[in-house]
Protein backbone atom coordinates (compact mmCIF):
# COMPACT_ATOMS: atom_id res chain seq x y z
CA UNK A 1 0.00 0.00 0.00
CA UNK A 2 1.19 3.52 -0.77
CA UNK A 3 0.91 4.99 2.72
CA UNK A 4 3.24 7.62 2.47
CA UNK A 5 1.23 9.13 -0.65
CA UNK A 6 -0.65 11.95 0.52
CA UNK A 7 -3.85 10.89 -1.89
CA UNK A 8 -3.84 7.58 -0.67
CA UNK A 9 -5.89 8.74 2.31
CA UNK A 10 -8.88 10.29 0.11
CA UNK A 11 -8.52 7.09 -1.77
CA UNK A 12 -8.66 4.69 0.74
CA UNK A 13 -11.79 6.53 2.47
CA UNK A 14 -14.32 6.38 0.15
CA UNK A 15 -12.80 3.14 -1.72
CA UNK A 16 -13.78 0.23 0.68
CA UNK A 17 -13.08 -3.09 0.13
CA UNK A 18 -12.39 -3.51 -3.28
CA UNK A 19 -9.83 -0.33 -4.12
CA UNK A 20 -11.87 0.46 -6.98
CA UNK A 21 -13.91 3.61 -6.76
CA UNK A 22 -17.16 4.37 -8.85
CA UNK A 23 -18.67 7.94 -9.82
CA UNK A 24 -20.57 8.97 -6.56
CA UNK A 25 -17.67 7.83 -4.30
CA UNK A 26 -15.08 9.93 -6.74
CA UNK A 27 -17.29 12.47 -6.40
CA UNK A 28 -17.15 12.12 -2.33
CA UNK A 29 -13.54 12.03 -3.02
CA UNK A 30 -13.07 14.54 -4.60
CA UNK A 31 -14.84 17.27 -2.34
CA UNK A 32 -13.10 15.56 0.33
CA UNK A 33 -9.62 15.97 -0.59
CA UNK A 34 -11.48 19.85 -1.83
CA UNK A 35 -9.37 20.44 -5.35
CA UNK A 36 -12.11 22.34 -6.76
CA UNK A 37 -11.01 25.19 -3.74
CA UNK A 38 -13.89 27.70 -3.55
CA UNK A 39 -15.34 26.73 -6.74
CA UNK A 40 -18.68 24.95 -7.02
CA UNK A 41 -18.32 20.89 -6.52
CA UNK A 42 -18.00 18.51 -8.99
CA UNK A 43 -21.22 17.37 -10.16
CA UNK A 44 -22.37 13.83 -10.35
CA UNK A 45 -22.12 14.01 -14.04
CA UNK A 46 -18.78 15.01 -14.63
CA UNK A 47 -17.81 12.50 -12.17
CA UNK A 48 -18.95 10.15 -14.49
CA UNK A 49 -17.07 11.37 -17.42
CA UNK A 50 -14.36 11.61 -15.64
CA UNK A 51 -14.36 7.93 -14.95
CA UNK A 52 -15.04 7.01 -18.63
CA UNK A 53 -12.28 9.05 -19.45
CA UNK A 54 -9.86 6.82 -17.69
CA UNK A 55 -12.09 3.00 -17.51
CA UNK A 56 -10.16 1.36 -20.27
CA UNK A 57 -11.15 -2.00 -18.86
CA UNK A 58 -15.11 -0.55 -18.68
CA UNK A 59 -15.93 -1.44 -15.44
CA UNK A 60 -17.67 1.69 -14.41
CA UNK A 61 -15.10 2.49 -11.75
CA UNK A 62 -11.86 3.83 -10.59
CA UNK A 63 -8.38 2.10 -8.88
CA UNK A 64 -5.66 4.39 -7.23
CA UNK A 65 -3.53 5.11 -9.88
CA UNK A 66 -6.30 6.26 -12.38
CA UNK A 67 -7.34 8.67 -9.38
CA UNK A 68 -3.56 10.08 -9.16
CA UNK A 69 -3.61 10.70 -13.03
CA UNK A 70 -6.79 12.23 -13.31
CA UNK A 71 -5.70 14.25 -9.85
CA UNK A 72 -2.31 15.55 -11.83
CA UNK A 73 -4.86 16.60 -14.93
CA UNK A 74 -7.80 18.14 -12.37
CA UNK A 75 -4.82 20.41 -11.40
CA UNK A 76 -3.33 21.92 -14.08
CA UNK A 77 -7.18 22.19 -15.49
CA UNK A 78 -8.12 23.80 -11.95
CA UNK A 79 -4.83 26.46 -12.59
CA UNK A 80 -5.46 26.75 -16.10
CA UNK A 81 -9.20 27.97 -14.77
CA UNK A 82 -7.50 30.42 -12.13
CA UNK A 83 -5.48 32.22 -14.75
CA UNK A 84 -8.97 33.23 -16.84
CA UNK A 85 -11.01 33.87 -13.63
CA UNK A 86 -8.75 36.75 -12.44
CA UNK A 87 -12.18 38.10 -10.77
CA UNK A 88 -12.33 35.11 -8.81
CA UNK A 89 -16.02 34.80 -9.88
CA UNK A 90 -16.32 31.67 -10.37
CA UNK A 91 -16.73 31.53 -13.94
CA UNK A 92 -14.64 32.45 -17.08
CA UNK A 93 -16.01 34.16 -20.78
CA UNK A 94 -16.51 31.77 -23.75
CA UNK A 95 -13.34 33.69 -25.38
CA UNK A 96 -11.83 32.50 -22.76
CA UNK A 97 -12.72 28.77 -22.49
CA UNK A 98 -11.69 29.31 -26.78
CA UNK A 99 -8.56 31.00 -25.37
CA UNK A 100 -7.90 27.86 -22.82
CA UNK A 101 -8.75 25.09 -25.31
CA UNK A 102 -6.37 26.69 -27.88
CA UNK A 103 -3.52 25.99 -25.37
CA UNK A 104 -4.28 23.01 -24.78
CA UNK A 105 -3.05 22.12 -28.41
CA UNK A 106 -6.66 21.75 -29.62
CA UNK A 107 -7.38 22.97 -33.46
CA UNK A 108 -10.47 23.32 -33.66
CA UNK A 109 -13.09 24.99 -36.44
CA UNK A 110 -15.53 28.19 -35.29
CA UNK A 111 -18.95 26.35 -35.92
CA UNK A 112 -16.71 23.28 -33.16
CA UNK A 113 -16.10 26.13 -30.84
CA UNK A 114 -19.49 27.73 -31.10
CA UNK A 115 -21.44 24.62 -30.50
CA UNK A 116 -18.83 23.72 -27.39
CA UNK A 117 -19.46 27.34 -25.58
CA UNK A 118 -23.35 26.67 -26.56
CA UNK A 119 -23.18 23.27 -24.48
CA UNK A 120 -20.84 24.20 -21.43
CA UNK A 121 -22.03 27.75 -20.90
CA UNK A 122 -24.96 28.73 -18.15
CA UNK A 123 -26.37 32.46 -18.84
CA UNK A 124 -23.22 33.19 -21.01
CA UNK A 125 -20.28 31.72 -18.66
CA UNK A 126 -18.84 29.11 -17.98
CA UNK A 127 -18.48 27.71 -14.34
CA UNK A 128 -15.66 25.53 -13.16
CA UNK A 129 -17.13 22.20 -13.41
CA UNK A 130 -18.67 22.54 -16.70
CA UNK A 131 -15.36 23.51 -17.39
CA UNK A 132 -13.52 20.38 -16.65
CA UNK A 133 -16.29 18.32 -18.10
CA UNK A 134 -15.79 19.97 -21.33
CA UNK A 135 -11.91 19.44 -21.03
CA UNK A 136 -12.41 15.49 -19.86
CA UNK A 137 -14.35 14.93 -22.93
CA UNK A 138 -12.07 17.15 -25.39
CA UNK A 139 -9.58 14.95 -24.28
CA UNK A 140 -11.71 11.44 -23.54
CA UNK A 141 -12.57 12.13 -27.32
CA UNK A 142 -9.46 13.11 -28.96
CA UNK A 143 -7.88 10.07 -27.28
CA UNK A 144 -10.03 7.48 -28.49
CA UNK A 145 -10.22 9.66 -32.19
CA UNK A 146 -6.45 9.10 -31.92
CA UNK A 147 -6.34 5.71 -31.00
CA UNK A 148 -8.27 4.81 -34.58
CA UNK A 149 -6.28 6.86 -36.45
CA UNK A 150 -3.18 5.05 -36.48
CA UNK A 151 -1.43 6.17 -39.48
CA UNK A 152 -2.50 10.10 -38.48
CA UNK A 153 -4.73 10.85 -41.56
CA UNK A 154 -7.04 13.18 -39.72
CA UNK A 155 -9.98 10.87 -40.38
CA UNK A 156 -11.36 7.82 -38.96
CA UNK A 157 -13.98 5.06 -40.14
CA UNK A 158 -15.97 4.24 -37.63
CA UNK A 159 -18.58 1.12 -37.72
CA UNK A 160 -21.71 2.38 -36.18
CA UNK A 161 -21.43 -0.43 -32.81
CA UNK A 162 -18.19 1.28 -32.20
CA UNK A 163 -19.00 5.13 -32.66
CA UNK A 164 -21.95 4.06 -30.17
CA UNK A 165 -19.30 2.60 -27.47
CA UNK A 166 -16.93 5.66 -27.95
CA UNK A 167 -19.42 8.01 -27.36
CA UNK A 168 -22.53 6.71 -25.39
CA UNK A 169 -19.99 6.12 -22.36
CA UNK A 170 -18.83 9.77 -22.24
CA UNK B 1 -50.05 32.04 -32.34
CA UNK B 2 -50.79 28.00 -31.38
CA UNK B 3 -53.30 29.41 -28.48
CA UNK B 4 -55.49 26.25 -29.16
CA UNK B 5 -52.41 24.17 -28.28
CA UNK B 6 -52.24 22.75 -24.61
CA UNK B 7 -48.88 22.50 -24.68
CA UNK B 8 -48.61 26.34 -25.41
CA UNK B 9 -49.27 27.73 -22.36
CA UNK B 10 -46.06 25.92 -20.55
CA UNK B 11 -43.97 26.82 -23.34
CA UNK B 12 -45.27 30.70 -23.47
CA UNK B 13 -45.00 30.87 -19.08
CA UNK B 14 -41.02 30.29 -19.91
CA UNK B 15 -40.20 31.25 -23.23
CA UNK B 16 -40.38 34.75 -22.87
CA UNK B 17 -39.49 37.90 -25.70
CA UNK B 18 -37.29 35.64 -27.73
CA UNK B 19 -39.85 32.38 -28.43
CA UNK B 20 -36.85 29.96 -27.69
CA UNK B 21 -36.01 28.30 -24.71
CA UNK B 22 -32.44 27.43 -23.13
CA UNK B 23 -31.77 24.56 -20.96
CA UNK B 24 -32.56 26.10 -18.05
CA UNK B 25 -36.31 27.61 -19.32
CA UNK B 26 -36.39 23.75 -20.96
CA UNK B 27 -36.54 22.65 -17.02
CA UNK B 28 -38.54 24.64 -15.72
CA UNK B 29 -40.91 24.34 -18.22
CA UNK B 30 -40.98 20.00 -18.31
CA UNK B 31 -41.36 20.29 -14.73
CA UNK B 32 -44.23 22.81 -14.17
CA UNK B 33 -45.97 20.63 -17.28
CA UNK B 34 -45.20 17.53 -15.02
CA UNK B 35 -43.91 15.07 -17.43
CA UNK B 36 -41.84 13.34 -14.92
CA UNK B 37 -45.34 12.74 -13.29
CA UNK B 38 -43.80 10.89 -9.66
CA UNK B 39 -39.91 10.73 -10.95
CA UNK B 40 -37.07 12.54 -10.95
CA UNK B 41 -37.69 15.91 -12.09
CA UNK B 42 -35.20 16.10 -15.17
CA UNK B 43 -31.45 17.22 -13.91
CA UNK B 44 -30.39 20.22 -16.12
CA UNK B 45 -27.95 17.79 -17.97
CA UNK B 46 -30.75 15.99 -19.34
CA UNK B 47 -32.59 19.21 -20.29
CA UNK B 48 -29.62 20.49 -22.07
CA UNK B 49 -28.60 17.26 -23.83
CA UNK B 50 -32.72 17.20 -24.84
CA UNK B 51 -31.48 20.33 -26.29
CA UNK B 52 -28.64 19.50 -28.59
CA UNK B 53 -30.84 16.40 -30.00
CA UNK B 54 -32.83 18.76 -31.53
CA UNK B 55 -30.92 21.91 -32.47
CA UNK B 56 -29.92 22.10 -35.95
CA UNK B 57 -29.16 25.36 -36.00
CA UNK B 58 -26.93 25.09 -32.89
CA UNK B 59 -28.15 28.05 -31.01
CA UNK B 60 -28.41 26.11 -27.92
CA UNK B 61 -31.82 27.18 -27.95
CA UNK B 62 -35.72 25.04 -28.96
CA UNK B 63 -38.12 26.62 -30.26
CA UNK B 64 -42.29 25.55 -29.97
CA UNK B 65 -42.23 23.13 -32.66
CA UNK B 66 -38.98 21.34 -31.57
CA UNK B 67 -40.81 21.65 -28.21
CA UNK B 68 -43.47 19.95 -29.48
CA UNK B 69 -41.42 17.03 -31.22
CA UNK B 70 -39.65 16.58 -27.99
CA UNK B 71 -42.77 16.22 -25.58
CA UNK B 72 -44.35 13.40 -27.85
CA UNK B 73 -40.93 11.54 -28.01
CA UNK B 74 -40.71 12.28 -23.96
CA UNK B 75 -44.50 10.57 -23.63
CA UNK B 76 -43.13 7.63 -25.26
CA UNK B 77 -40.22 7.10 -23.22
CA UNK B 78 -41.94 7.01 -20.17
CA UNK B 79 -44.64 5.45 -21.14
CA UNK B 80 -41.80 2.61 -21.99
CA UNK B 81 -40.04 2.96 -18.52
CA UNK B 82 -43.04 2.90 -16.60
CA UNK B 83 -44.00 -0.41 -18.46
CA UNK B 84 -40.83 -1.81 -16.92
CA UNK B 85 -40.83 -0.25 -13.44
CA UNK B 86 -44.12 -2.16 -12.39
CA UNK B 87 -43.11 -1.37 -8.85
CA UNK B 88 -43.05 2.48 -9.47
CA UNK B 89 -39.68 2.07 -7.48
CA UNK B 90 -38.65 4.77 -9.96
CA UNK B 91 -36.16 2.63 -11.59
CA UNK B 92 -35.74 -0.70 -13.96
CA UNK B 93 -32.76 -2.68 -13.68
CA UNK B 94 -30.10 -2.79 -15.97
CA UNK B 95 -31.37 -5.93 -18.29
CA UNK B 96 -34.62 -4.26 -18.52
CA UNK B 97 -32.61 -1.20 -20.04
CA UNK B 98 -31.12 -3.50 -22.39
CA UNK B 99 -34.94 -5.17 -23.47
CA UNK B 100 -35.94 -0.90 -23.93
CA UNK B 101 -33.26 -0.54 -26.37
CA UNK B 102 -33.62 -3.60 -28.45
CA UNK B 103 -37.11 -2.39 -28.20
CA UNK B 104 -36.38 0.71 -30.06
CA UNK B 105 -35.13 -1.17 -32.35
CA UNK B 106 -31.63 -0.51 -31.76
CA UNK B 107 -29.30 -3.47 -32.27
CA UNK B 108 -25.69 -3.41 -30.55
CA UNK B 109 -23.43 -5.33 -29.26
CA UNK B 110 -23.17 -6.85 -25.60
CA UNK B 111 -19.96 -5.06 -25.02
CA UNK B 112 -21.62 -1.49 -26.02
CA UNK B 113 -24.66 -2.26 -24.24
CA UNK B 114 -22.69 -2.90 -20.90
CA UNK B 115 -20.88 0.66 -21.10
CA UNK B 116 -23.92 2.00 -21.24
CA UNK B 117 -25.65 0.38 -18.35
CA UNK B 118 -22.39 1.16 -16.36
CA UNK B 119 -22.46 4.93 -17.79
CA UNK B 120 -26.55 5.38 -17.29
CA UNK B 121 -26.97 3.95 -13.51
CA UNK B 122 -26.40 4.44 -10.17
CA UNK B 123 -25.57 2.15 -7.36
CA UNK B 124 -27.03 -0.78 -10.46
CA UNK B 125 -30.03 0.92 -11.04
CA UNK B 126 -31.72 3.45 -13.63
CA UNK B 127 -33.15 6.36 -13.06
CA UNK B 128 -35.89 8.12 -15.22
CA UNK B 129 -33.96 10.91 -15.32
CA UNK B 130 -30.94 8.88 -16.58
CA UNK B 131 -32.71 6.66 -18.86
CA UNK B 132 -34.24 9.55 -20.67
CA UNK B 133 -30.61 10.91 -20.71
CA UNK B 134 -29.41 7.42 -22.35
CA UNK B 135 -32.54 7.48 -24.71
CA UNK B 136 -31.80 11.12 -25.73
CA UNK B 137 -28.24 10.25 -26.70
CA UNK B 138 -28.77 7.21 -28.49
CA UNK B 139 -30.94 8.84 -30.74
CA UNK B 140 -29.03 11.66 -31.35
CA UNK B 141 -25.97 9.66 -32.22
CA UNK B 142 -27.47 7.61 -34.19
CA UNK B 143 -29.16 10.42 -36.24
CA UNK B 144 -25.70 11.64 -36.92
CA UNK B 145 -24.38 8.42 -37.90
CA UNK B 146 -27.36 8.30 -40.60
CA UNK B 147 -27.09 11.26 -41.76
CA UNK B 148 -23.62 10.69 -42.52
CA UNK B 149 -23.95 7.28 -43.84
CA UNK B 150 -25.97 8.15 -46.66
CA UNK B 151 -25.22 4.84 -48.33
CA UNK B 152 -26.24 2.92 -45.58
CA UNK B 153 -23.18 1.11 -45.34
CA UNK B 154 -22.82 0.71 -42.05
CA UNK B 155 -19.73 2.40 -41.54
CA UNK B 156 -19.07 6.65 -41.67
CA UNK B 157 -15.80 8.42 -41.99
CA UNK B 158 -15.14 11.22 -39.49
CA UNK B 159 -12.65 13.97 -39.87
CA UNK B 160 -11.46 14.82 -36.39
CA UNK B 161 -13.20 18.51 -36.23
CA UNK B 162 -16.94 17.02 -37.37
CA UNK B 163 -16.54 14.16 -34.72
CA UNK B 164 -15.76 16.49 -32.43
CA UNK B 165 -18.95 19.20 -33.37
CA UNK B 166 -21.26 15.63 -33.50
CA UNK B 167 -19.79 14.47 -30.04
CA UNK B 168 -18.88 16.99 -28.01
CA UNK B 169 -22.26 18.75 -28.29
CA UNK B 170 -24.22 15.62 -26.73
CA1 LIG C 1 -14.60 35.46 -13.82
CA1 LIG D 1 -32.15 26.32 -32.01
CA1 LIG E 1 -38.55 -0.75 -10.35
Amino acid sequence: YPEGDPMWGYFRAVSGQDGEIDAEELQRCLTQAGINGNYTPFSLETCRIMIAMLDRDHTGKMGFNEFKELWGVLSAWKQNFCTFDQDRSGTVEPHELNQAIFAMGYRLSPQTLNSIVKRYSKSGRIYFDDYVACCVKLRALTDLFRRRDGMQQGFVNFIYDDFLQCTMAI
